[in-house]
């Protein structure tokens, strides 16, 4: 099954990866050099892709979860045929270039998700599996699997440690995830020196009691018994498998088998001692004898292209007899979504008072209606953070097509699943927790951005007002926390109308996460806020009750539930001789991105006299109270009492706004 | 062993948390019904406390991970003879009483850990487990046991969901912590309802792993089996154990099993209902029968007051023997200093440019051999981080003296476990890894700040100079996200006499916990920063290169790597006739802090054109440059190339901030 001419392919994987690294001067040359025996048997003998056309929707995924061992993939994909050319490989971690330090999503050809943050592209391939296996239950029919693929990473120690891949490997366990294929470069060696000094676990008996499948392959250069041990994976469909690979770091090098091969070039030495050991017999760096390019066109492109055409056919026949969700499933890949999608969205007049987590469970529940392509969940808070699709019922094995998914409790692998979810395409995917265990899944909201996913997070219980739980569970410092991060919106909406408004921005994205911050209490419609909050939301911010001279004596900035007491305000204010505008900042990302002009007709540059008042950390609001304003924040941790006590002893009541405007 | 009296007891323990539940109409009454026996069998008969004493550093710890069943805790708390009144128990999760939401810190007398946050307890207890047997190692001697106690922790299914749990539980194994043991509160009930649909691990394999000891208890109102397990995990030295106990959630209520009882009072039926299981007589709320009260005085009143007074003999035997070791344990236990601690710190010339990482590496160091209480590691990165101690080797169960902890790449249990650390007591903890994965361990942070723990992170490779690795390992928001943290000291050094001045803020400390942000790259040594930095860093900014006026036309602002940029570019300024004077900022909190008057001398407010310069996130800067200035900052995420190519290609050139200033 394998002959000289794939130890040739597995030896160029090696070379390109070390020369490559050689002349950038930079990048971890142990993980490719050890590993590239069983990704090279997975990709020409087994992985469904196609390059010619790599986004192929029912190819199988692949990621490499330990993402420093970059030159890995690039190497894998160059000799695919995927867009990425021998120039590239040598411009390896430059500038502009197509090959980054780690893989990185939307940016280089054939690169099914970004990782470098350990622990995450474990955690992403669950999510994509988990896709896999939601479409899967909504549009296969008998004879028609047009939803068929596998999911595969490859992940090293560092990986094992990190808590995100204990949270993600139980949830693909405990949702039997038997199309989750995960390869374990186990090289016994980690950054700073040997494993055993940090790590001693059994690592089979972990992942079995989680309910995978473990294979032990006992020698990383035996391809015969990698693609074995695969071909056993894929018939286990109904637990995920991981095929631990022991490999020696570094293979071939003069220290291979030490930490010293993992993050450093090899030198020029070593280089030609690891070639030397390969057998290698070309001197010229990047060198690639055509031999190898061919077997990777007769393996891996052939099958590819002959894989597609086939599913092609398939789907042509099932547009035919099934044209719905066929074209529901398209428009769904294509991030088109259905006429009218939102047309019956709850508008909330004057006399309501809904908590934003309950105008956002409705909000779901009305968009649940109309896109079949909604899939979302909470860790273990959906009663709470109001995310359950009423008519559905909760995802499992058994009934796959239900778009509930319990996520436990497990923030951070739910964020990291719905990236992995949002790369697979196909669906629009949520996720809640309560807006103080952000920070748990912070990192993976970071991925969010950094990939550009449209992933929504629901976000409640947004402040002190939550009360009773005390300083653990109030949010103060997450909403500046995630403002400051590029790439992601973060709207937190002052009433249901600016909640549906945020909804909508959050699914008309195709490349934007959303953080939405909701509250736990409720929130009376604002004044007009039918007629404004759609477009103000938009904007970012906009003036929610106007002054009555055209320049007023003070702007007063709020968001969310202050917003209700900022009018309050003004109305005291007004008696009191003074014209205050109300501004709503549902978003400053939102507000950043809008003209000059319209900035200044929202906040006048003349008029230096400003209040923010937010239940949260004061840090950022300076943006837009300058050095002349003030801002009533929370500078402090909560305390635990009724909601209603902390915030009168927080400062948040008229009174106190009313004294900050008289003292500027 | 067990009679009717301490039946009653444990049904007070029932009665009283139900009775506080339902009084302040918020809490958890499910954990403390289901979990009384054990938690009862733990405090009476095992639990080494003294109640009159609650200090005394060689106590038993005892982590309520679960933080939401509080009322299980406070009850024990208050019939242990603690310092809590049933005032307090009848004010529960009321405006300034010792019972809030969650268990406090510092806050309620008896309380050894902030929980809540789940998974975290955990992980806490695993970092009081690792310092008991450093301190072991450090100061017990033949027939001197000195330090000798145990750490206990009462978690629940939540918990183990959380990956920071199975990170500290991994670690936990690793280290072979045989004075730690966690019971588990095994009900098979989460928040939103039954386990089985989010968690079907096999608990006992897990743990066994990692290296663990796992006994089963199988009814959890069986306190002569809960003892023996407990005793029995006791004599296991070489591994930690867990003690998964299987009990009804809400025992005794109408709705006991379901995850109804979970998180909500139980109505007056439910009392009613469930004191009536019980067999509970009182009709009267709050009550305790008074030889519940009596018996809490036989046990662990009269055992803990016994055991303190044996080992305040023991510690005086020992202070003949060996005055210098008690003296040194007795100073750290204070939180005080050897004298001279910070006199052989390194001092930088002009004509040095060491990496902040690396002068960091230096201080550490230069510490180590004044403070014997220093202990400290990375999370797999330390020869990245600069963090290990030279003289010292490896934190194991053999070498429990040896102050380098390898915590594996483990962030967040990494910060858990220093929390832990420091919450024990007689130590100076420090960890490391790499800023931008402050993400990973954020949750964590917070708890340092919450908890006023005095923990300093060590977070390196601060800025896209990282460069070749690439945006997701190159920080951008994570300076803003951190600077928004109430009650965290966030310093970002200049050039090695900065950072020498932030370890000996972070140092001294008592109360806060410290980020230290590092670069990667070489600081040239700023101008008089040997006579400056001192005083300068801890006021957070200072002007480290005045104008030639006495008030400037222009202030340039930066922190860290950017504050050589703005010096150089005075210089060009002067030369086109500008006059500007350069504020190093190493810490905006501790600037906060500052007179009005000293704010003023180093930015007049009648200087409005402010040119901040930072290589992260230009969030927050505002607060410093006002309306009317600009910020250099990134407001994208980074990219792979060259540092230097980067920095030039994201606008950090003296080019650049010359053209800001002259736009202005």
């Amino acid at each position: 099954m394998f002959d000289n001419t794939d130890q040739l392919a597995i030896n160029s994987i090696r070379t390109l990866s070390m020369d490559a690294i050689q002349k950038a001067n930079s990048g971890h040359p142990g993980l490719p050099m050890g590993a590239a025996p069983m990704a090279y048997t997975l990709w020409s003998k087994v992985l469904n892709t196609n390059p010619a056309h790599s986004n192929w929707f029912n190819r199988d995924r692949f990621v490499l979860s330990a993402g420093h061992g970059s030159m890995l993939l690039y190497s894998l994909l160059h000799l695919s045929g995927f867009d990425l050319s021998m120039e590239e490989l040598k411009n390896f971690r430059q500038w502009d270039s197509k090959t980054p330090g780690h893989p990185e999503y939307r940016h280089t050809d054939g690169v099914d998700a970004t990782t470098g943050p350990l622990g995450q592209g474990i955690a992403m391939a669950v999510g994509m599996a988990m896709a896999e296996r939601h479409l899967e239950g909504m549009y296969n029919k008998e004879d028609f699997n047009i939803v068929d693929h596998y999911t595969y990473a490859l992940c090293g120690d560092g990986d094992l440690m990190e808590g995100v891949a204990s949270e993600a490997a139980s949830l693909a366990g405990h949702q039997q995830l038997g199309r989750l294929i995960l390869l374990y470069d186990s090289n016994d060696i980690s950054l700073d020196g040997d494993l055993d000094k940090s790590f001693s676990e059994d690592v089979k008996a972990r992942f079995e009691s989680y309910g995978w499948e473990h294979l032990l392959v006992k020698d990383g250069n035996d391809t015969a018994e990698i693609l074995a041990a695969i071909e056993k994976a894929k018939q286990n469909t109904s637990q995920p498998t991981m095929i631990e690979v022991k490999t020696v770091i570094g293979f071939g090098a003069p220290n291979a088998g030490t930490s010293k091969v993992h993050g450093a070039p090899l030198g020029d030495e070593g280089i030609k001692a690891a070639k030397a050991a390969y057998g290698w017999e070309y001197e010229e760096p990047f060198f690639v004898p055509q031999e190898v390019y061919d077997r990777f066109k007769e393996t891996i492109q052939t099958r590819g292209a002959k894989k597609e055409a086939l599913w092609n056919e398939l789907f042509e026949e099932y547009q035919a007899k099934y044209p719905e969700l066929a074209k529901q499933l398209t428009d769904s890949l294509a991030d088109e979504l259905p006429n009218g999608w939102a047309d019956e969205l709850p508008v909330y007049g004057d006399d309501q008072a809904l908590a934003s987590r309950a105008s956002s469970g409705e909000t779901i529940n009305a968009l649940a209606a109309k896109l079949p392509q909604l899939f979302g969940g909470s860790a273990d808070l959906a009663g709470s953070n109001n995310t359950n699709i009423k008519t559905d019922g909760e995802f499992t094995k058994e009934t796959p097509a239900e778009r509930n998914i319990w996520f436990g409790v497990r923030e951070f692998a739910m964020g990291a699943a719905l990236n992995g979810m949002a790369l697979h395409g196909g669906l629009k995917v949520y996720g809640g927790t309560f807006f103080v265990f952000s920070d748990y899944l912070r990192a993976a909201i970071r991925l969010s951005a950094i990939q550009h996913l449209p992933v929504t997070y629901v976000l409640t219980h947004d402040s002190i007002a939550v009360g009773e739980d005390g300083p653990t569970h109030e949010p103060v410092e997450q909403l500046a926390s995630l403002r400051a991060m590029p790439g992601l919106s973060v709207i937190r909406p002052a009433d249901g109308n600016e909640v549906t408004a945020a909804w909508k921005l959050a699914i008309a994205s195709t490349d934007t996460p959303h953080a939405l911050v909701l509250t736990r209490q409720g929130l009376p419609t604002l004044p007009k806020s039918a007629e404004l909050a759609e477009q103000g939301v938009a904007k970012g911010a906009y003036v929610v009750s106007p002054s009555e001279k055209s320049t007023p004596d003070v702007i007063l900035l709020a968001s969310g539930s202050e917003v209700n007491l900022a009018v309050q305000a003004q109305t005291e204010l007004k008696k009191a001789g003074t014209d205050a505008s109300v501004v709503s900042v549902p978003s400053f990302d939102l507000f950043e991105k809008q003209s000059a002009a319209y900035k200044e007709s929202v906040l006048p540059n003349a008029v230096r006299k400003r209040v923010a008042i937010e239940m949260a950390a004061s840090f950022g609001w300076d943006r837009y109270v300058g050095l002349d304003g003030k801002i009533i924040g929370i500078d402090r941790f909560g305390a635990s009492a009724p909601g209603e006590t902390i915030i009168k002893n927080y400062g948040f009541t008229v009174e106190n706004v009313v004294e900050t405007v008289q003292s500027l």
